[in-house]
C-alpha cells in the first residue's frame, strides 16, 4: 500500500495543529503597544510548540522519506501519534495563559511524553514492516535523542509543581537537542546513493 | 477521472475535522489540577469522536487504494459522506459538554448512522462503475461490518433516553469493532499481486 | 508549470471553507431535543451552501482536468475565486442566525455572484493559456448554466428586500441546475479518448 | 530528498493561514445592512492580508517550481517563513478592529518584515542547496522586489505613530509592486527550455 495519503494526511494534521494554535493569540482590547504585553507569554509558548510541531514534521518526513510502504498497523500507529499532538494546542493555550503556572506547565509535558512514546511506536510499526536490514533501521541507529527526550519529559511533570521554570528550562532543552540538525538518515541515504551509484 | 483530487480533498476535509474537534476542549479559566476535572466527559468524547473519524479515514483509503477511477456519482457521492461526517464534532461537541446526557448522547448516533449509509452509497457508487468482478468486490464481500454498524446506531439512539450509558457503549463497541484490523482488502490486493507474479 | 500545487491549494482552502462553517453551528446550552430547533435555520444554509461549495470545487476539478498547465495570470484568477468563495462562510452564518431575514439573504447573493464572476475569470484565462480549440473549449462549449446562475443571483439579491423567500428560493433553484450531473466535460473527453485510440 | 512534502505541507499551512483570517469577519448582531458598516476595515484588512498571502504562495510556487530537491536547512528555513506569515492573522485582527489606529497599524508590519527576512533566507539556503549557476539563480536575478520591500516595511512601522495611513499605503504598495506579473522566473525558465529544445 502507497504511503502517499498517509503522508498527505499527515501533513493535512500537523499543518492545522501548527495554525491553529495561533487562534490562542486573542487579539488583544486596546489599541496601544501596551496591550500586547499580558501576550508574551502566550507568544512564547505558541513559538515552542511550533519548534516542537516543526521538529515533529520533519521527522515524520525523514521517516517517511525512508519507508516503502505502509501497513494497516503503520496506519493506526500514525492515527496515534496523531491524537496525542492534536492535544498540544490546548496544553500551548492553558499553559500561556496562566503564565506558566505549575500544573499547565506539568500538563504541557504529558502530550509530549505521549507523542514521544507514539513516535516510537510509529518507528518500530514501520522497522518491523521493512524488516531490520533496512536503510530506516541503519539510519535510525541508536535513537539515542529518542530515547532522551521521554526521559527528559518525565523529569519535568514534576518539576513544574516545584519551579515550573525547570520545567520549561527543560522543555526548551529537548527542542534545542533536535534543532540540531539530525543529519543520520540524509547521511545514510546519500551514502547508500553513493554505493549504488559506484556499484553500478 | 483520475481519483487523486478526490482523495487529496477528502484527506483535507478529514484532517480538519479531525482537528477542529479539539477546539471544543476549552481552555479552562482555573490554573490547577481540578480545574481539568470538567473536560473529562469532553475529552472522552474527543477520543471516542477521533477513533470514528480515523477509522472512516482509513476506510475510505483502502477502498480508494482499490479503485481505479472515478466519475460524478463517485464525486457527489463521497461529499455526501463527508458532509455527514462534518457533523461530527458539533455531535460530540453536545455529547462532552452535557455529560452524556440522554438527548445529546441520541443525537451523536444520527451523523454515525447518516455516514455509515453514505459510505454504503459510495461503495455501491464505486462498485457499479467498476463492475462487480472487480478487485474490491471481492474485496468488500459480505461487508459484515458496514451492515452490523448501521443496526448498533438505530438501536443507540432511543435507547440513550432510557439510559444514555447503553448508547455510548453501543457506540464504543461499534468502534472495537472496526479497530479490529479488518485485513480483508488487504489480504485480497495482496493475494491478487501473488496470483500476478506466479503468472508472469 | 505544473498544475499539482494550484489544484492542492485549492483543495486546501475549499476543504478549510467547506469545514469551517460546520462552526456556526453553535453548540447550544440546553441538552434537551427543543434546543435544537433555533439551529435549524443554521442548519439549513449551512447545507445549502456545502452544496453550492461543492459544486465548486467539482467544477473546478473537471476544468482543471482538462487543464494541461497554468500560468501567472491563472495562479491570481484562481485565488480570486477563493477570495469570495472564502466569505461564503460569514454570508451564511449571517443568514442562517438571523433566520434569512431580507438583507442578510440579499448579502448572500454577493459572494456567490461574485464568485460566479471569478470562475468564469478563471476559465477564461485558461481558455486563453490553452488555445480556443483545445479540449477544455469543446466541452465548456455554451457554457448555458454559467451563464445563467449570475442571472439568477442578480435578481435574488433585491428580491430578498421584496421577500426573502423568493431569493432562497432561486439560490436552492441554481444549486439543483447544477446538481444535475453536468456531463459535458466528461463526454467530450470520453468521446476524445474514443477517437484518439480509433485513430491508433 | 523530494520537494513534494515541503510543498503539501507549506500550501496545507498557507491555505489555513488565509482561510482563518476571515473568521475575524465577526457576524454582527444586527440583520440590517447597517451592521455591516463596522465592519468595514476589518474586511479591508483582511482584503490586503489576503493579497499579501497570495503572493507569498505564488512566489513560493515559481521559486520550488525552479527548485530540484531539498535538505534539512531547506526545510527548516521553510518552516520559519510560516512561522511569520502565521502571525499574519493575528496582526490583521488586530488592525481591522481598531479601524488601522496607530499601534496595530504598525504592528502589521512587524511579522510582514520577518516574513520578507525568512523569505530571503530560505531562497538564500535553496541557492547554496542547487549552486549559483542554476536556473533558479538566474532567475532570482539581482532580485529588486524582494529587497526593496522590506525597506518599505522597515519605513512604513515608525511612520504608522505619524499618520496610519501613510502605513496603509506604503502596505498597499508594496502588494501592488509584487502583484504586476512576476515574468523574470517564467521567462527564464522558458527560455531555458527554448534553448534546450534548439539544441535538440
Amino acid at each position: 500500500m502507497g504511503k502517499g495519503r498517509l503522508e498527505a494526511f499527515s501533513d493535512g494534521v500537523l499543518a492545522i495543529i501548527i495554525t491553529i494554535m495561533v487562534l490562542e493569540l486573542k487579539i488583544p482590547h486596546g489599541d496601544d503597544v501596551a496591550s500586547l504585553r499580558p501576550l508574551i507569554p502566550v507568544f512564547l509558548s505558541y513559538l515552542l510548540s511550533f519548534v516542537y510541531i516543526g521538529i515533529y514534521w520533519n521527522n515524520h518526513h525523514h521517516m517517511l522519506h525512508a519507508t516503502q510502504s505502509v501497513n494497516g498497523a503503520i496506519l493506526w500507529a500514525n492515527l496515534h501519534l496523531l491524537f496525542w499532538l492534536s492535544l498540544v494546542p490546548f496544553a500551548t493555550g492553558w499553559m500561556g495563559e496562566n503564565h506558566f503556572a505549575p500544573a499547565p506547565t506539568a500538563l504541557y509535558g504529558v502530550p509530549l511524553l505521549m507523542a514521544a512514546i507514539a513516535y516510537w511506536l510509529l518507528q518500530r510499526a514501520i522497522l518491523r514492516h521493512q524488516g531490520h536490514h533496512s536503510l530506516l533501521a541503519a539510519a535510525v541507529g541508536s535513537d539515542f535523542k529518542g530515547k532522551l527526550s521521554p526521559v527528559f519529559y518525565l523529569a519535568a511533570i514534576p518539576l513544574a509543581f516545584v519551579r515550573p521554570w525547570i520545567a520549561g528550562g527543560l522543555y526548551v532543552t529537548v527542542a534545542l537537542i533536535w534543532l540540531v540538525p539530525d543529519r543520520r538518515i540524509e547521511k545514510v541515504l546519500s551514502s547508500a546513493k553513493a554505493e549504488e551509484s559506484e556499484t553500478r
